[in-house]
């Protein structure tokens, strides 16, 4: 256990990843609950519709046609926030001129990629076996491996992915036109976290510039290991492996955490146990361990109040184009943050408080864990079909 | 105009206030839009509600009763996040202990008003009058100065302000029992932004610590003062009063403007034309001209889609107990941030891409400041009544 007294006070954690703190309250707990009591939500939608612009076969907004593909296919956003080419823009930054200082704007190109999980309308992540995973898990690395720029120090664990994982026949990915910085990976699940369609999909933002969150902690990651001379979560593994209070699952080479600085009730992180630098470093084997690990997530998260469980998720690893350095500073996690906190209906808002001082959360961490812990086994749905 | 490519292109822009960049995606407004058109929203809440918990006269949830008040009336809330007194923890942390560096926590206390605006439960800010907001301008004016350190720069405004501005006969608030350090005055307005209870009201949480926000726009207005021996803001207004491209309204006294680094889609900044480093420093003109603005905005964000339009805001100002120079560089401001995007039920989700690398908006605040300065004249339910 965490020092006792903080199961009843309130206090503030520390988020070594990202340099901040946040709030915990955990006395509000006992505010009384007058939530309703859901019914476990069954699965209603069909496994093939055609108005869906995922589904196999079927024609897209701007009017392309989705090949007839069998698990995950990859294509260019219809919609992309960024663009590979665009008018160029070269401001200038001057100190005796304030405009110049307080109006700040720089170009950002790329290429937004949508990647379905699979060729059923009706599954989610936890529905699915691990198997059926490793394909969304080996395109991520192929589209990450192509990305690469040609001074990459993984460019030899790139080229052997690429030559060794099967190339998807539907929707092979093209290098990008210039070279880029970063590539983020996310999901945005249910209709709580934005998602408009119900087809099992990600995004996939490649820019060339590197975005806040990832940027904060390589920073944090590269303070912790020039103080210390070890790597930030390789430490925190091992510390959470120990305690296991936070612990939610493990195998050979990944752990699942509700991390002591979690904001969101539930929020987990996958953390490769040994250095991981990024999708290319990881084996066959390693592969299909992260997709149990994802599998074990998504299925826990649906248990947890019976439902189909919203949440956003996404990858961190070494950047598209970085050095040696920045490489070794990278270490291989995956994000969920969900915003359920007592039911299928009540969630968590991160509003006033939280946008205009800080995040604050109810339920500890340790809580969150203790009930994700418990919560494995089959998916709730199956024995309702 | 800022330069005109940026209508067109992507790109990332900077906020000064907390050092931090934003995507902008300007193109994907040309996305279709589908949505549904409104019809304009009436208010069909009665006056008072005998179940409400704020109304004048009823129960709340622990027993107490309200007192039959008048305009606003203040509270320790019943389930504050924080609480003035509890358990003492005093953690270690030494550079050789993993555990005292990765799980690190600090005590927090404080103590949680709830604030009503008016006695009236169907009112909001956009139906009273400036004249009627004066009163909650005061009371969070008083709260402040009650709070004060007693070696505080303001003290001596403080003790005009509770000589001259009169006491709230109902729920008059008292010093708190050991010094804070910040008090964050924040609404949640609507469904969409968490608020459970329509009678319009604020909360006002002060704590121990000063919170991670306004912490990092202190550390940003002092270097951009060192740098240039002038106060960010103070700069930033005299800017956008020259340019006019994101000024919604101003009056003698403040400016409202869609900030050149604004996140959420129609987000305005209420800012301060003096050097004013807390509510304390407003003389009587001020603080109605202060109620003007803020009416103005709840009023045109109203109009803008003719609903009631969701929000949370937040005043940042000197904390409550600081040097002389951190009093010196704060500068009075008020934040509002707007969910809300293309209709009364279209919103903007900050969600994979915004949580996991960064915000992302879509329509440009150029845009936005055109659309709000579009709207002022009478509050559109006032004509459908
Ligand atoms: O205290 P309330 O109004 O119940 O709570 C609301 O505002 C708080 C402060 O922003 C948030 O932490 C809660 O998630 C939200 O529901
Ligand atoms: O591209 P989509 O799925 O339409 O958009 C969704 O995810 C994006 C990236 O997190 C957000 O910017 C949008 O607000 C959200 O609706």
């Amino acid at each position: 256990m965490p020092d006792e007294v903080l199961n009843d006070i309130s206090h503030r954690r520390y988020n070594p990843l990202t340099g901040s703190w946040l709030l915990v309250s955990p006395h509000r707990t006992k505010r009384p609950w007058q939530g309703a009591q859901e019914t476990p939500s069954k699965n209603t939608l069909p496994s093939y519709d055609p108005k869906c612009y995922l589904c196999p076969g079927n024609k897209r907004a701007q009017g392309d046609s989705n090949p007839p593909y069998k698990n995950t296919f990859a294509f260019v956003n219809d919609y992309s926030a960024v663009k590979e080419t665009q008018q160029d823009y070269h401001p200038e930054t001057n100190k005796d001129d304030v405009a110049s200082l307080l109006l700040q704007a720089r170009p950002v190109t790329g290429r937004c990629y949508v990647l379905t999980f699979s060729a059923k309308h009706d599954a989610t992540l936890a529905d699915m076996t691990p198997e059926e995973i490793v394909p969304v898990i080996n395109t991520w690395t192929r589209i990450y491996a192509s990305h690469l720029s040609p001074s990459h120090p993984l460019n030899g664990q790139a080229a052997y992915v690429l030559s060794t994982i099967p190339e998807n026949p539907d929707g092979e990915v093209t290098p990008p036109k210039h070279q880029l910085k970063n590539m983020q990976i996310f999901e945005n699940k249910g209709a709580a976290m934005g998602c408009s369609n119900p087809h099992p999909h990600c995004q996939i933002w490649t820019t060339s510039t590197l975005p806040e969150e990832p940027g904060k902690e390589l920073v944090n990651m590269r303070k912790y290991k020039s103080d210390t001379g070890r790597h930030l979560l390789g430490d925190y593994v091992k510390l959470e492996l120990e305690k296991k209070e936070r612990l939610v699952w493990e195998n050979d080479s990944f752990v699942v955490v509700c991390p002591w600085w979690a904001l969101w009730p539930f929020e987990v992180l996958i953390i490769s146990k040994r250095h991981v630098r990024a999708l290319v470093d990881l084996d066959d084997k390693e592969r299909l361990e992260f997709a149990q690990a994802v599998q074990e997530v998504a299925r826990r998260y649906d248990n947890l109040f019976e439902t189909n469980f919203p949440y956003s998720s996404g990858v961190h690893q070494a950047p598209l184009d970085c050095t040696e350095e920045e490489a070794e500073t990278s270490w291989f996690h995956m994000h969920f943050y969900p915003p359920l906190l007592r039911s299928a209906t009540v969630k968590k808002f991160l509003v006033g408080y939280e946008l205009m001082a800080e995040p604050q959360r109810d339920i500890t961490p340790e809580q969150a864990a203790a009930k994700l812990r418990d919560c494995g086994g089959e998916l709730y749905r199956k024995s309702l079909q």
